[in-house]
């Protein structure tokens, strides 16, 4: 069985996640189709790029990756698949696979982009006795819901196997796009980075990666001007009274911000972007 | 592999939607059940009516499609199971299912009653080891829950494709009820049509099919007395500035209005019911 | 095919529910995960311990339910897998699970405790190429993402049918924690409830067994020092013109009130925790 992961900013009360899925199951029956989040703010390229790169290593190789968050949708923008060494990486040319496909290894990496004459000829091959299949080919692809109409039978084609050749064209992997994902900036004795993401806990996960705070010694964390913690990171919520901030290395080995049994987001007014500063004092100083 | 799709206003909090696929899945083991929204406002049958009719067509021949918006739960309003050429649909007869079924056709379809006491006798025939369809035989129905406690039984047999007349019985096709669906009022320079449905992005669908606007020539679209949209239509959002209104084809074929990268609902404080008029100027005038 | 059922205070705008699933499935490929609620209040033990009790009950003997509602994460709690005849329940060591395994039958439970040791070491036997199962095994489990880390393993392995005992070690059933939910006060001629839960619709439900008001003769329910319904209890809501309250069975077979067609909730102002006053007056008087 084949795995289709999905992200989106569909939301869940309109019937668009459920099309989407009516049609790849209708072009591969046996997929099997998890959901990550339709709950992306809605064209939120940074938020939908920080699930995808968090999620897509926990499934099994052979996995495919769905992320349709597409403010461009109807534009000239291509609608590329990535393969990488163990997955496939499914989505709107707009940045927001470049953080998945870059922790895979960008070496090994074959960009291809959708071509809509060669998806039609695969698909009427498939249409006798298939219905939804006829629907696709019988209307033009609307010019709104690329999800629907071109993202999802592209997703239930490579889930059968076929080449990806026989229905895309290979690019030159440089035109791939990037998003401007802020990156921390590191001094001698300070590291100054962002949050990026605050979850449903209010827990506030930035850009800094533990790695460069698991020296030893003393950390003072400041969020917003205030202090957090003075002293090691803790490693775990309940290692400080509830109600109290703590600064503790995150499920994805990032620097968090954590209130134990609270919300950091409400505790420090914080927002996505704000300014994390640490400063250091090495044992080996 | 069979197909439920599942629509309801039971939410994604309480234990509900999971209780009715259990019932499913002991009765049905093999189904696969995709969830199309959960989210409908409590007891909105148009709201439901427009997710299912828009959802369902993207699900492969032989589908069940399951629609438990109930506020008359427990009262004499039958239970019904409609097939179609390709689909069957189950839901209360409130009118919820009647556009779905209209697009596929009416003179084809047939209507049935759920018959309480053959359910019972079918579900005896398979309790044997099976817990939970002892529990529904054990005990009444709810008079509140009928979901769990007699529609996913019924959708789980028609799933295992028991004969429809062996659980129902069947009704006069005039019996099954409709919604009064707002229509659009064409005059020979305009129409005037209603919002039928905001979606999570803010989008505005319309009760004005696509085709009435397709004729060529200008097109003038008022929503709440603001011109939205003078020439023709656009094809996709981003033909305008960000932030700017639009009005283009939806991907169902309607009159949508939209704001690029923006929702149209807050730009209009737009709520469903809302006129839009439409003036034509006719190539062919 | 084997079920597991999914509880969690996760939300579904973070990855967290993804990766958890992930999971799963590279331990059991074949697993089918089913979503009860990924919608309890951050923490809520009640909520979490509610939701299950009525839930599983309604999945097929074999099922495995796994809630991750854990505000100690990373501290000393056990993870903990309680075999009844019919289920198996995995969770932390919080209470959460108890009333779920009560209604099961406590006699015949056997509790065990996660060992990572011995999870580690059969972890290490399906790790070739296995990406996802090394990369549990690469990196130390996380102290703040049990759910992925330490529970989502556990599940799939007993969804693989290895012995429980192989991965877990057995414990003292008197060990297992459980919460202080309130209990109804009965009198002569009164009972004393709560609310224990708030469902979607703003139902009531409260901790009051429907067998206490079957009796007969007149009820008088009190919400809040207001009088709800006087007389017998009614079947359903419809029972009621719209906008009235009403007091019924609910579906768990509790009292519940409600408001047809509208809140309870909001016609109370009521909230988890508010008393209930039931005054009988039983025919037998």
């Amino acid at each position: 069985v084949k795995i289709l992961t999905f992200i989106s900013d569909f939301g869940l009360s309109d019937p668009y996640v459920g099309e989407v899925k009516g049609v790849v199951k209708a072009v591969s029956p046996d997929a099997e189709i998890i959901d990550i989040t339709h709950g992306i703010e809605p064209g939120n390229l940074l938020e939908a790029s920080f699930v995808l790169a968090g999620a897509y290593r926990y499934f099994s190789a052979g996995s495919v990756h769905l992320v349709v968050v597409d403010p461009g949708v109807g534009t000239g923008r291509d609608i590329i698949a990535v393969h990488t060494a163990d997955h496939c990486f499914i989505g709107p040319d707009n940045g927001v696979l470049h953080e998945a496909v870059k922790e895979e290894g960008e070496n090994d990496m074959k960009i291809y982009a959708l071509d809509r004459v060669l998806l039609y000829e695969e698909l009427s091959r498939r249409a006798a006795g298939n219905r939804v299949v006829q629907r696709l080919l019988d209307a033009p692809a609307s010019a709104t819901f690329h999800g629907r109409d071109l993202f999802a039978p592209l997703a239930g084609l490579l889930l059968e196997e076929v080449q990806t050749r026989s229905v895309c064209v290979p690019c030159d992997r440089k035109r791939m796009e990037r998003l401007d994902i802020p990156v921390p900036v590191e001094k001698e004795r300070s590291v100054t980075g962002t949050v990026l993401h605050i979850d449903r806990f209010g827990n506030l996960i930035t850009n800094i990666p533990g790695d460069l705070l698991r020296g030893g010694g003393d950390v003072f964390i400041h969020v917003k001007d205030e202090l957090v913690s003075v002293g090691s990171l803790v490693g775990t919520y309940a290692d400080v009274e509830a109600g109290k901030p703590v600064a503790l290395i995150s499920s994805r080995r990032h620097l968090e911000i954590a209130v134990n049994g609270g919300s950091a987001r409400d505790y420090f007014a914080a927002s996505c972007g704000d300014e994390i500063l640490v400063m250091r004092g090495r044992c080996d100083d």
